[in-house]
């Protein structure tokens, strides 16, 4: 059951849903007067020169002077009207509405109390919004800014008061009160530092400060938190959101009812752990440090973390049987879901292996010098490499991610905040304690956070200010909603791997073979897996034409027809839908192109950029092809299998990237790394740089120790 | 005057705003149908079974089978709901509305052509919306599909003929008539490369395919574009637009009459130039061949536009004194606004010189190898620059700054769409003719496009499949603007600079006092001046404290007082009001710190990542300050001023980044730059680097050709 206390112009719309799915609702309304003064300023200028304001000039009206009005006649005089309104609108969709006005002594009077309870059930009962307000009219309007007495007893002197009364009267599961500002801040909206509460505990009210003046209207936020505490305390719970947004307001009440992180939200309940934001905060701190480690240290805790993998394998694999067995008995994910849930000893003794490695690229990460200049004499200029920040690693049901995405951003000295899949909870909590552990021996415990399982990806994106890059590891369905998601925070990750070969009328037969059937058949759900395969019309018709479509059927490949491709042939396989389609399966499209040319062209149209390839014996040819194609890989006589970092012999693999900027195709460590520039004078200003100045620039370059890969 | 077709849930907040504004406004509605067949499914469930809907449970309504209605009955019973919707909104703003029930044959007879006209007339004199409707009740509904019988005879089938009749015979200036899709697409929505027309000519029409069935309800999206098209040769624009996406909703109509680009706009005249989204196209084909020319050539093409710099610039200049009357006139820029704006023949021959030393930087740009590895025997892999792509550069006043990008873009094989300020029109557009004839030497001449200055920059950030990288140059609210409207797009900029000094207790007088005064009073407005002072606790009531306050007393640098500094002071300047302040002028906070440590967290703090200075002889106090603090820039014993791309000795500077990723700091032409990887192999597979295949990885780091930084 909800009570509303609503402001200005609230979102009906999902009021009708919400009780069309079954829920209870009460709106408390406000506005009558507001409404009232329109109707009577209106009215009174009507009355006062009707016959000018009908036949001048449009805007006559705004320039009259304006009589003051008394608010009980406006709040008599706009109830009628506002009443209209709730009752055309909920008609919409047939939804009815009651109107119940009520004052003070309603709730004073036992006799009263008791009949307006079973009023308003049974009006619920019935399916009807009961649309409650104060009789303003015959009541005088409330005092503003007068203090409500206590938090156990409340008057009504506005809605807000009004309402937590109703909720707490009518047992309401949940208050949602509609404000003109987003929530509660810690300080007075505007201020330095000022932060939107998510969640309000009782015990916290004194780290608060309420501005002079609220714009909120009367009692201001101060009363409206009164209200919700004295809510609260009788088992109601609350939630302060902003009504107006129009970004926000056909949605606000339904997301508040999902759970959605809306406004801010009164709870009685303080969780056991830190708050998202806590973290994020313990996490830069900790990364700082981390940062400022040796790169044997860094090392250290890397070789540490792949130690306890083996050492506590036990307590893994019976966390991860857990998982498993619920994710089983709960049959929601499907065989290859669990096979990706599953650890065993093997992967985790190949995992150490593969961190061992990590910390070993970690030694030339963090602290290169890339390029050294002396710009002048004494005044010398240095761009290192630095960590980027603080790090969003998002990953679906693989646990063996977090070992790994904790390694690389220890070998980087990045903070990292890993979100993990609710199927994998057990098996990620233990392999994030085992991290902390590693963490410890060099004091960094914190920079590495497993953020709650309950946090929505949605919520963690709207962090811009304390989350520097988002990485998404799974699906490129996941990739695509974090990109939508990810407001003003840059994400790494290949949204689609849409890969081409294409065969050459100069093509080597074994070559063509061997490289269609690697590209697409050596792991088909691999983003450079290929999915077009482009043909040169010169091979149509051809034993080379003959022996690749017999290779595809022996592999079981199903082929889509491009369009030429179609029209070419007597027996027809289905015709492609797109020639977008990324398959990841067993299945690929094939087209006809006249050309190499020709071929550039489609892949330009059609591909994304991820990896594209020719397969001639031509060397201009290839060149041509390699030169113009403007993907983040071009190979040449190579299955597209090999864009991938460890094939790269990138050391660590971050991922792949199909951005333009930053990191593109396979990104080892380097894409976890930003640089900073150090200048060292001696009191050196650009002063002395000026035409009448004493120096010179020299801008020399200055070798730099050679850098080994990382 | 607008009439506008309104399709279910419109905004009318709009429409009383506008008409509050002074427009007139007309409605033809529809809704009436299914308003009543809501009511009347309600009224007849209500009436077979009313018990036992009020005495069980709450989704019984739902369950029960649902009569057929006939439609004429539906609108009587909806159009009372319906109407008393309006009036209630309309109320709400003041705002009087009338209903207007019409028919076919009201068009056909002249008299009541005629009352219609004048009671419409006499209706909008009195500031009152009339609400239109088809008589449904009277009239059989429409027979959907059904066309409407050429351009010049319209029959009132539907709201959206309804519409065009009415506007056509009131003369309205625009129809909006609200759909539940975007607008009008080239091909059926959801298919490949459907997009959505801006901008929709009468001549034009042979290029639409319509899908067979169309969501849009009677008469689909081509008897829609047919009655714009009679509105249209009636002399009424049309804008089709989405009237239900509750994201835009609120603002829809007021966006359409501040000409925004909102939906499709049919329009009698064509433009003669390219739509923005041809002028992207074209620049991306002819910067494919950009790229692919030899550097050299590239070279060549800047240093003809150096030339022509020179050998136009009375054309220039002439141009540039148009822009500057008009301004003058105009009154509207100020006086620094007004010096930016203005050339002269020094200012062209140093921007020639500046354009000659990019043309030498372009040399090493593009195609440089970054790296070299052995992958297997006879497989190498090369990563190699390449440009980004397609660059959107947005500038303000500032015409020199069009050259400029424009030999960055080309010395970095990017394709350019220019946008520059209005204000700067004439001027721009004889230096894009310019730049344009300068890469006609190499037939590249489209790789540069100019943008109109009708074009929004909220319209050209909606480009994201179509831009690479956005580059703002201007004022940091310009940036920030920009930042804010980039959907997708990746943003290369800095918005602020909070730039920080700190002196240490153990500073040279002198260097602190020169540092200082440089960082602050050399060029107040840049972004690299230092907007906070941190001072050691030990200096304060020292000769030193007195040397830097008379030193900035001297220079006129007004000083505000951070918390702890005010409370040492007897003497008081104005507190700050947040220690975040970027003054941008011969003004600073002071504020004191107890140690190094304290400065570092103060400039992680309130800083913005710009540059940060320490001042200190002790050289492991300034090491460990380089080390902690995390901005792009840090230097010891220097001016802030020194962080810039020339003077960091880059070549060419593309602006200064504040991004964590991709570029940070002073960028120099690396910033325009990404890589590909390219692979040649001999028809190898990743199967042959199985455990049981023939090949193994060597990973060898092959010596890359010496790179000279661009």
């Amino acid at each position: 059951m909800f009570a509303q206390a609503s402001a200005g112009q609230c979102p009906k719309p999902s009021v009708a849903v919400l009780q069309n799915q079954g829920r209870e609702m009460m709106i408390v309304t406000s506005g009558a007067v507001a409404f009232g003064r329109q109707r009577l300023r209106h009215e009174i200028l009507l009355s006062q020169s009707v016959r000018q304001a009908l036949h001048s000039g449009q805007n006559q009206l705004k320039e009259m002077s304006l009589p003051v009005l008394e608010a009980r006649a406006c709040a008599a005089a706009g109830q009628s009207g506002l009443m209209a309104l709730y009752e055309a609108m909920f008609t919409q969709y047939s939804t009815c509405t009651a109107q119940i006005l009520v004052t003070n002594l309603d709730f004073h009077d036992e006799q009263k109390r008791r009949n307006l309870n079973s009023t308003l059930h049974e009006l619920l009962r019935m399916n009807i919004v009961p649309i409650i307000n104060t009789n303003d009219a015959v009541v005088p309007p409330p005092v503003p800014n007068s203090d409500l007495q206590g938090v156990n007893v409340i008057h009504i002197k506005d809605n807000d008061s009004l309402a937590a009364r109703l909720a707490v009267e009518m047992k309401a599961d949940l208050l949602i009160a509609l404000s003109d500002v987003e929530g509660l801040y810690d300080s007075p909206p505007g201020t330095d530092d000022a932060k939107l509460i998510d969640i309000f505990y009782p015990g916290d009210q004194q780290s608060i400060r309420y501005g002079s003046k609220s714009k909120v209207g009367i009692g201001g936020m101060e009363a409206k938190v009164k209200s919700a505490l004295w809510a609260l305390q009788g088992g109601t719970s609350v939630v302060i959101a902003n009504g107006t947004d129009p970004k926000v307001t056909g949605h606000v009440i339904t997301d508040i009812v999902e759970g959605k992180k809306v406004g801010t939200f009164f709870s009685e309940v303080k969780p056991a752990g830190p708050t998202v934001e806590q973290q994020t905060e313990m996490a830069r701190q900790a990364g700082r440090v981390l940062a400022n480690l040796h790169p044997d240290e860094r090392g250290e805790i890397i070789c540490r973390l792949a130690d306890l993998l083996t050492e506590k394998k036990e307590e893994i694999l019976s966390a991860n049987k857990r998982d498993l067995e619920a994710a089983a008995s709960s049959g929601r994910l499907s065989q290859p879901l669990l096979a990706r849930l599953s650890l065993s000893s093997s992967k985790l003794n190949s995992l150490a292996i593969g961190l061992r490695q990590i910390a070993i690229s970690s030694r030339y990460s963090v602290g290169q010098v890339l390029r050294r200049t002396r710009v002048a004499n004494n005044l010398e200029l240095e761009q290192i490499t630095v960590p980027i920040g603080v790090l969003l690693v998002i990953f679906e049901s693989r646990p063996d991610c977090l070992p790994q995405v904790s390694a690389l951003a220890i070998a980087s000295g990045n903070s990292l905040l890993l979100k993990g899949g609710k199927e994998a909870a057990n098996t990620n909590r233990i392999l994030h304690q085992l991290t902390q552990e590693a963490l410890s021996i060099h004091g960094v415990k914190d920079a590495i956070q497993l953020v709650s399982t309950r946090e929505e990806v949605e919520d963690l994106c709207r962090l811009d200010k304390m989350i520097d890059l988002i990485i998404p590891r799974g699906s490129s369905q996941l990739v695509r909603d974090i990109q939508r998601a990810a407001k003003g925070i840059p994400v790494l990750g290949h949204s689609e791997g849409i890969c081409h070969v294409y065969i050459d009328s100069e093509a080597c037969i074994e070559k063509a073979i061997d490289i269609i059937k690697d590209s697409k058949c050596d792991y088909p759900a691999a983003c450079n897996a290929m999915e077009t395969l482009l043909l040169n019309k010169d091979l149509l018709r051809t034993p080379m034409f003959d022996q690749i479509v017999d290779m595809l059927r022996v592999e079981q490949v199903k082929i889509h027809a491009g369009p030429r491709f179609a029209s070419y042939l007597t027996f027809s396989p289905s015709e492609v839908k797109s020639l977008r389609t990324e398959y990841g399966d067993l299945e690929c499209c094939i087209e006809v192109v006249d050309s190499m040319q020709d071929a550039v062209d489609h892949i330009h149209k059609y591909g994304s950029s991820h990896t594209d390839v020719i397969v001639t014996e031509n060397e201009e040819t290839a060149e041509q092809f390699m030169q113009q194609v403007d993907s983040a890989c071009v190979f040449w006589n190579a299955s597209s299998r090999f864009a991938d970092g460890y094939r790269f012999g990138l050391g660590a693999e971050v991922g792949i990237s199909t951005a333009r900027i930053h990191a593109r195709g396979p990104v080892g460590l380097e894409g976890l790394l930003t640089t900073k520039w150090v200048l060292r004078g001696e009191g050196h200003t650009v002063a002395d740089f000026s035409e009448s100045g004493s120096m010179k620039y020299l801008h020399e370059n200055i070798p730099v120790p050679h850098r080994i890969p990382s």
